[in-house]
Formats: structure tokens, C-alpha cells, sequence
């Protein structure tokens, strides 16, 4: 999560340092009690910055929200292992790990927050629509490279990776707003369905 | 979705119409947006009724959910025909269901949108830790009956639960925040998953 980290750790620039107050703020608060006023409270300079660079709420949450899927995208590992199991592995791996280290569970906790914006608001309906199509298209990749160097059998390379990325979605949702850590047993029978319907020669 | 159309059609009491009103200003409006103002817009009756009932939003939104969670419950069908696999489909086709019909659109929305809250809020995490714990069990129950009558072969019975109930948790999830439906391409991989993992004697 080294890109994660760097905004979080040391900010860039102005508009890093507002992001990072936005995520802390946000993580604090959830969306629905949050203000810029709570953003500014942990913001390192005059508030007034935040009222410079934006008009309000929505566009800074909408303009974050861009920028933690870019971050979220950017930390996807994108295969640099020649392996299409082991690159299909260290995706799904990077998004089960258990436990979930402290500060990816805030950040997951801040996706699904505002993820939920999208079930009234068509602008977070559009972010989403574009970061779920990521997804899949990032695990479609990778069985498709599975399937060209028979690593994987000739599948549907795009229902393989919708249900892929269900469960993943699903999981990262429950563990993050309720107490099971549902997510050893989903990877557990994720490993049995790469086994038995994915992989070549069985 | 008797049960729901039930109080959404014809509310049997005050609390019921208090439900009806608050289902129908949060799908409008959001949880973050919402207000005992909104909510009086959309019921019938004077709105000091709301104030006399609840002490403030928070309150009348708790209960809000264990009864829209309890009426999502009563709906998951339970099992009324005899055959496991057709028990099992019963369950998932009622909520993998495309199109998704309108009403349980905004329904399941409305979940989302609360579900969100349990990111930043421990009552509403305990409310869907329950809910994510009764919808497992219920299909754990089913795969645990077709084992029992030769149907499945001998899996590993929660973990399957786990996995299927992220399967359509994550499926919910997108298909009402983002514009691509996913639902078919998640069902066909479900099937095979059924036939390749769950079936005995394959």
C-alpha cells in the first residue's frame, strides 16, 4: 500500500495534505457527519485553503473519492510475476490478507462509506461504475493470460472475473461493517474454485 | 416480498406508517440527508407523532433497520420445497432476481446505504453482524440438508455458506451502486460452482 501510505505519510503538496485531513476526517465521522469545519480541524493549515480549493462537501468528497480509487487502483498488484496463478493469487491476496492491517480496514471502511452515496446520487453511481469495471477488467486480465499459456482451462473470462470480484466485493463489505472475519473461509473455497474450475489439466 | 409490500402498502399501526415514511425518505434522500423533517413529509399524520415515538434521527433509524432487517429475513425463502438444490436456488434466485424489480432496488439501496454506517458506528455493525450471521446460517442450513440427504457431497459447510453469502453480499452491493448489472454472469458462475463443488456423485 506504498502509495497509500505516501499521501497518508507525507502529502505532496496542499492538495495531499487535504485529502489526507478528508480520509482521516472521514474515517473519524463517516460521510454523513462530516464537515469541512471536521476536515479543517485536522488539516495543518488555515482552513481557508480548503475553502479556496473547493466549493463545498460534495465536490471535495467526490474529487477524494477519485483519488482514493486511483490510490486503490494503483496498489492492485498488476502481475509482475509471469505465473497467471500466482499473479491471480497475489490480487486476491492483497484484498483478503487477514487481519486486515489497521490502516487498510479504515480505508476499506471509507470506500464502502461512500460507495453507499451511489444508491442516491448518480455522481458516486458513475465513480463506482468506472472503479468496479476496473476491477474486473484487472482480474480478467489475469485469467485471460491464464487461459493463452494453459495455465487456466478455456473459460468465460468475464463471468469467472464478475464472480471473482463479487466475492471479493461481498467480503471486503462484511468484514469491514460487521465483527466475523468472514475472510479465511472465502479464500479457503476461493482456492477449492480456482482448483476445480479454473485450472487447466485436472 | 409480501412481508415488505405488506407494510409499504397497507401499514397496520403508527409504527408501521413511521416505517413506510422512513423507507421512503431515505431511498429519496440518503441517510446522510435525511432528517425527522423529511421523514414528516412523507407521513400521513402529524409529525409530533414521530417526535413522541423517537428521541432523533439516530433512534428512529436503529429501529429502522432491525425492521426492515427482520422483513428482509422473513423473505429469504426458507426451504418450503424438499429437494436441497432446488431449496438452495429458491434462496439465491430471490435475491440474484434480474431485473431486480424497483421496489427491491430501493430496498436493498436502503440497506446499503445503512450498512455504510456500520463502517463508524458499533449499533449498527451489531445489528448487521446479526444480519450477516443469519443470512450464512440459512444457507448453511440448506447445504448441511442436501449433504444430510445425499444431494451435496461432504463440503466443508460454513465455509461454503461464508462464500456464497460474499458471492451475493458483493452482488447486492454493486448492483446498486454501480450501472453494470453483474447479477446473470455471477448466477451462471453460481451454477457451475454447485454443479463442480456442492453436487455429489458428479
Amino acid at each position: 500500500m506504498s502509495a497509500v501510505s505516501s499521501f497518508l505519510d507525507s502529502p505532496e503538496d496542499t492538495r495531499e495534505e487535504i485529502m489526507r485531513a478528508t480520509y482521516f476526517a472521514l474515517s473519524e465521522h463517516g460521510y454523513a457527519d462530516l464537515t469541512i469545519q471536521r476536515i479543517g480541524a485536522v488539516f495543518p493549515k488555515s482552513k481557508s485553503l480548503i475553502y479556496h480549493h473547493y466549493d463545498g462537501k460534495d465536490e471535495l468528497l467526490l474529487e477524494f473519492l477519485a483519488f482514493v480509487l486511483d490510490r486503490f487502483e494503483e496498489n492492485v498488484p498488476d502481475g509482475e510475476v509471469d505465473d497467471a496463478e500466482a499473479r491471480l493469487w497475489a490480487l486476491l491476496d492483497h484484498l483478503l490478507a487477514t487481519p486486515l492491517p489497521d490502516g487498510r480496514r479504515a480505508f476499506t471502511g471509507a470506500m464502502v462509506d461512500l460507495r453507499a452515496q451511489a444508491t442516491h446520487d448518480e455522481r458516486y453511481r458513475e465513480q463506482f461504475t468506472r472503479h468496479d469495471r476496473f476491477f474486473r477488467e484487472r482480474i480478467a486480465a489475469v485469467v485471460a493470460a491464464g487461459i493463452d499459456d494453459g495455465t487456466f482451462a478455456d473459460v468465460d473470462v468475464d463471468a469467472v472475473a464478475t464472480f471473482l470480484a463479487a466475492a471479493v466485493v461481498g467480503t471486503m463489505t462484511q468484514r469491514v461493517t460487521s465483527e466475523v472475519e468472514i475472510a479465511p473461509a472465502v479464500r479457503d473455497r476461493l482456492e477449492e474454485y480456482v482448483q476445480t474450475a479454473l485450472l487447466a489439466d485436472q
